[in-house]
């Protein structure tokens, strides 16, 4: 088996994350300065390790390996939320290209090649999985000259002229690829929690999101009886009780469900709310699991309707949770008891990456390492080193096994 | 006992109706053009009854009966929120004024007294209960100095320069006054609903009001498990439903409270609410019953502090319920079931009103007709012509059967 080189990978680490530092983590939004310079960082890297290396018109940063026969394709995203952590994306990046160099430098391994991408724009400062969904050819022309930056508005068009991505888009060349395998962070603390050293992606989770609309009636706070109140403000908290108290009955072990938005109007100490809306959204990997969240929910609106409010529910969007491949996970789960026995887990996705984009196109699976404290989205984001060379050996094998299959 | 012409009466109302109409209601703020043109309107209209009348130096429109010997001061206000009713304030000043013309047209009332006065601002657009609270005596020069307009800022010395308010402030006149009646409409519906047309007012709620802050783990609304989050939103919903729950065992039979404002944050959907705050309120006339609802409210703090998330209470306000004179209640109660038979109540007063301060200084009381629909703080609040009729007889009789006591 390949063998990577812990010193070599750890060093990248360091040298890419000081592009765009930012605290012990960085900032390097899609297509900003520093983006740019670790994408062409990136693609010398991929360059020196014997990969063709280019960055096509939508920002996506691919390395080709140049061998004949059949590859795997490995990648993550390079781009990061403002003020984030340093691993979010880049770590499955770096790992990809520590597995390129390693299976370069065992001569047993001639013949087996990978590629590495980092698909533009995961992080969606632009649109929903751009770079990913035009490799796999969902992304259309129109969308793209529509996209603009989402908080100052720059055109798509404008950011990758700007930046010099002005070549083809890269896209899914037929029978080259026997699967697609993303390595990256969990962003949150199951495996922490669990004590487990490795995840094993089973799916990446569906999510149902919806925004619910109370009506009742804005009235004097001291005046209006109790019996005569709409109060949408209180109809509302029963439906978040009534949630709490319900999903876990029809939930799966791992889905979750979230109220992350309320708004109450007039919103006022002495007015009775007359109007209140929330937002609602949950996920998981069945979609078994979803329908009957969904069933669970639509019961309690209809409850909900018996008070003295009017509830008016609208479905924002329904994703598809996305199934990783059986082999490709078998494969994942065969390194793993060899480097980590006992410490790795087969576990959903609960946040969207792009490998859920990929499985539509080819077999697809992920590897998850530890968060510590389950910190994400945030410049403390942390992974300890010996868990992200254990995860880096692990793809190594991994891919050298299905290679070889 | 005195009779009230109804038809001078409503034709008060129609004159007074058209200075700063809106819609079918007015528009007076304090101390705006039309608030200034009411006073001095009034002030005419009292003079023209035979009062002698002052604007004072707070904007205390009142007119004083001449002759010797105890008298009532009857009283409400003359402003009003703005695009609201024409009746909130203004009713129970025109009831005032009609009662004065009654007395002074029956020659059994010969030395039958009372004063008619507009105490300023009852509707808080420059300080808490301005006018009245300068007539007892509770308002320092220090307060005047430094209020200002809620939303302009306007400085209250400056509108009551420009408005020419400029004389002495005027004070209670020990030994003058048996005691202050204030007429006015319901504002909420529990006269229509229970047929009733006449309520007497037994007291004025108190009114205690918090801030509660719940601080949980802001964290990813995906990779966060169930079992690990402190989702903040959900501890202040649980608490409104306990509220709603509990709050009915500890309540009097008209006590109210509400939860108007809640605010949660960050606010998005996909993100799991660090803190979160509301603002909750209750009213009662009975301090008995406002230390139970505290009471209950403090152990469900508690309660609340038993979950994940951490609870803060502010306690922003106290106040206390004014009970009305028994000796006014009783006269105002033989008169209603003369003129209304059994279509009477006793109630309490769940919105504040002027008599609460005046209760201070002398014997108070107050009388309610009904609002249509509950509705106030609207141009649409009404109340049918025969129940202000009504009760400006009641008024007239209750006031000449006091002074002959």
């Amino acid at each position: 088996m390949p063998v990577i080189d812990p010193r070599r990978f750890l060093a990248d680490l360091e040298e890419l994350s000081s592009i765009g530092r930012f605290k012990t983590g960085v900032s390097r939004p899609t297509f900003s300065a520093a983006d740019q310079q670790a994408r062409a960082w990136l693609a010398n890297r991929l360059h020196a390790a014997g990969l063709r290396a280019v960055i096509d018109g939508i920002g996506n940063v691919i390395g080709c390996s140049p061998g004949a026969g059949p590859k795997l394709l490995l990648g993550s995203h390079i781009e990061s939320q403002p003020e984030a952590g340093r691993l979010d994306g880049a770590l499955g990046l770096l790992m990809g290209l520590e597995v390129a160099r390693a299976l370069r430098d065992d001569p047993d391994c001639a013949g087996l090649g990978v590629d590495v991408a980092a698909w533009a724009d995961e992080e969606a400062y632009y649109g929903s999985f751009l770079g990913s969904r035009s490799f796999i050819g969902e992304l259309t022309e129109a969308e793209m000259d529509s996209a603009v930056h989402r908080t100052d508005g720059t055109p798509l068009r404008t950011a990758l002229r700007e930046a010099g991505y002005s070549g083809p888009r890269a896209t899914v060349e037929q029978g080259r690829h026997l699967g697609y395998l993303e390595a990256h962070v969990e962003q949150g603390d199951y495996l922490e929690q669990a004590g487990h050293r490795i995840g094993i992606v089973t799916g990446i989770v569906g999510s149902w999101q919806y925004r619910v609309i109370a009506y009742g009636q804005q009235n004097h706070a001291g005046t209006t009886r109790m019996a005569a109140r709409k109060d949408a403000g209180l109809a509302l908290a029963k439906l978040i009780v009534a949630i709490d108290q319900q999903f876990p009955k029809v939930a799966g072990a791992r889905s979750v469900w979230t109220v992350g938005r309320v708004v109450l109007e007039p919103g006022a100490p002495s007015v009775i709310p007359g109007r209140a809306e929330l937002s609602f959204q949950f996920r998981d990997a069945d979609i078994a699991v979803l329908q009957r969240m969904g069933a669970a929910f639509d019961d309690l609106i209809a409850e909900a309707n018996r008070g003295p409010c009017a509830i008016e529910t609208i479905r924002l969007s329904q994703t598809r949770p996305a199934l990783m491949a059986e082999n490709l996970l078998a494969n994942l789960e065969v390194a793993a008891e060899l480097h980590a026995p006992a410490r790795h887990t087969r576990m959903p996705s609960a946040a969207g990456h792009d490998a859920q984009i990929l499985s539509r196109a080819m077999p697809a699976a992920m590897l998850f390492v530890p968060s510590i404290g389950g910190i994400s989205h945030h410049w403390s984001e942390d992974t300890h080193c010996d868990d992200m060379v254990l995860g880096t050996q692990i793809l190594a094998d991994s891919v050298a096994a299905i290679l070889r299959a």
